[in-house]
């Protein structure tokens, strides 16, 4: 018999329902097992007196073991969950759990190194579900919009950006580099004409620090495009491109987040506020107290990132502020210049940065001072000679998926929403 | 002014177009330039006499470079090239080209080496669009069987599946090591309750060996689902993923294909054609006097592929052929097994395989013995706990996303097909 979803059952059809044994409770006449699949669940109910065959096959059968029962499902007023239960026929073993080891008060540290068992609560399974239409609601928008999707390599031959953060790779008898971004090959994609870009992919960081907001893996949402006439152009891609997002959640799964995570969905408005750091500066002293420390002077921090979504919420009444004007000094050489200021920006979110995006410079002469000003030589020399041979102008910018998630959904931290989190002394499971 | 593709121009509007100068050619009265976005071309032609302020700014510039045209587009019957031409009243420099260091008949490697001006051709970014429709098609399909993506890390403690063929990482203080596939983490998904998942993502493989169908990093596409009866419900799940695949890439890309790549795309009537490998031996000793070498009886080889998918043209008239009953000692040790023989399969299409797919062996117990058979101790320990605190019955496979293209392509290697090859001597561009 072809297995069934507990929230597709017909009242008195025979049929097969199949998951976990979220609870077993052995009473005098009775026996309960609360079954979970990924569609809900019920309380399948066993007599001891008439279904002896079943009693027998569940004894010493021990809470999250995987079962599968054959019979019937009725209403009952008894029932507090839904008003019906299961009565089973027969009962199939499929797997026969070990006790746990782990229970619901474990620290998070422990919790993820029984990261499968931490992961089967309803709340848990929701964030993935909850991240996947996220970013397939971003995909649709791009794809619509006629980007095309690449795969740029994760080994590379030079330790990019910054030679710092990076992680060493023995390759045969050389030494290779994991990619700490795609941000050089998908400009790589501009200088082949392919025009629009994205690409959703790992991206690793040798960051020796043990922070919420870091770990050394996570994944990344890149996209860049062709023939825009300033970074302006990229910041509207990301606001339409995060309403899509946005709103394939809502449509799936707000109540659902409301129940379980207690957070509100938000759709936000178009156009995004915006502001300029030195008029920001000047709003967080005036309205907050708040200065900017010396050597943060010209970018941002994570206390400024916090003032800055409440001063959005105040102002604006908004979750999303792009920050614009921060100094050459604070960032990459590749952002394009205009009147020495990068013609980039930073996206604020829920009190944290999600984003950092730009106009690039796709001049060769211009790229290589840029470059040469930061100190970057050989291991860019590879980069810049996309640009050699005709480039058009384009821009674009990363949000990273993990992060994206946690904001959405409100949780203290990574290592909480992450499939399995990653960081410099977490390589388990 | 914004600018319009060349295939949305509108007769007699005035509008700008931006793009590669593909060929710039220079007669006694006239200009002419053909230029290209990823929408299609148009010849661009200026009047020596009449529009002398765009002749000077064009003066010494190169084919490649990008440029932007302010003008109308008329028809013309004098134009080859679709009836229509631009004439400009302004021209915009985006981006000056020096002279191109390789042409058309460069060898692959050389070609590799400038990556980004060989993927310039029409051609060469079809491929990218193409696998864009085809992956799209597949991720919509699945995310309709209500399946969930996960994110898997690359970063992994132990040396996963064999210990050989598998990249050294320094991690900090430690070794790390990067994920030959995903294969223990989707299971462990499964283990999670999460029950259907899909990720696309990079695997990373340590083979010094230099063939078309090999390469030291690529794209993934995996997928694992649980709940299933038999190794037939994994079978009947990849004939449904390739066909949404499939019919996506023809509905959108169908004559574009044939054009440029001379090659049909089929979508492939279900059933597939399914052999078992003894079976299958004897066909191909009596049709094609092939008998397989020792060394890989139980298995197949490259040659047996080529000659299973004639077969399968000849008797089923079928371009796709899943092969079952491999012997134990030819596949991993958490296949499940059913009377000693693996209950998995190989599907092969247009003469290479390129899939293994499997029912997993879920219970603890005989899962670790089977590991131990295989003399993998330590380093799979920590996937053993998986399934020890409950875990339901599943499957699932694997498919090489560029392999997929390439062969969809008629393309002679993955080189040509990848947006960045990597071997074992090529980690540049």
């Amino acid at each position: 018999m072809e297995r069934v979803l507990i929230n597709e059952l017909k009242e008195n059809e025979s049929s097969k329902i199949s998951g976990w044994a979220d609870v077993i409770r052995d009473t005098k006449y009775m026996v309960f097992v609360i079954l979970k699949d990924r569609s809900g669940s019920i309380q399948v109910s066993i007599d001891k007196e008439k279904d002896k065959e079943i009693v027998e096959k569940l004894s010493g059968i021990l809470a999250n073991s995987v079962l599968s029962f054959t019979g019937k499902m009725v209403k009952s007023e008894y029932v507090k969950q839904g008003g019906k239960e299961f009565l089973p026929e027969v009962v199939e073993v499929l797997s026969s759990a070990d006790a746990i080891p782990i229970d619901s008060s474990a620290n998070i540290d422990t919790r993820l190194d029984y990261r499968w068992i931490d992961l089967r609560s309803e709340k848990n399974n929701l964030m993935f579900q909850v991240q996947t239409a996220f970013v397939t609601g971003m995909r649709e928008f791009l794809i619509k919009e006629d980007f095309t999707e690449i795969h740029t390599p994760k080994l590379i031959g030079a330790a990019s950006e910054s030679g710092s953060d990076v992680f060493e790779v023995k390759y045969f008898d050389r030494k290779a580099y994991l990619a700490q971004s795609p941000q050089f090959y998908k400009q790589m994609a501009m200088a082949s004409g392919i025009e629009r870009i994205f690409e959703v992919a790992p991206a690793f960081r040798a960051e020796n620090s043990n922070t919420n907001r870091h770990t050394t893996e996570f994944t990344s949402f890149d996209l860049e495009f062709s023939y825009i006439d300033s970074y302006e152009d990229v910041m509207d891609m990301e606001e339409r491109l995060l309403v899509a997002g946005l709103e394939k959640v809502k449509e799936k799964y707000e109540d659902k987040i409301k129940e379980l995570f207690g957070t509100e969905v938000i759709v936000p408005k178009r156009p995004f506020p915006r502001i300029n750091l030195q008029d920001l500066y000047k709003e967080l002293e005036s309205r907050y107290g708040y200065n900017i420390p010396e050597h943060d002077i010209g970018d941002m921090n994570a206390e400024a990132e916090k003032l800055t979504s409440k001063y959005a919420m105040e102002e604006f009444g908004h979750e999303f502020i792009f920050v614009t004007g921060f100094t050459k000094t604070k960032r990459a050489f590749y952002h394009m210049r205009k009147n020495d200021i990068p013609e980039g920006y930073d996206l604020i979110w829920r009190g944290t940065e999600i984003t950092t995006g730009a106009q690039r410079e796709h001049r060769y002469e211009i790229l290589k001072q840029q470059a040469e000003e930061k100190g970057l030589g050989r291991d860019v020399e590879f980069y810049l000679e996309f640009f050699k041979y005709g480039c058009p102008p384009h821009g674009g910018f990363a949000i990273g998926v993990d992060r994206l998630t946690m904001l959405l959904l409100g949780l203290p931290s990574l290592k909480e929403e992450m499939f399995i989190f990653r960081g410099p002394s977490r390589l388990t499971p």
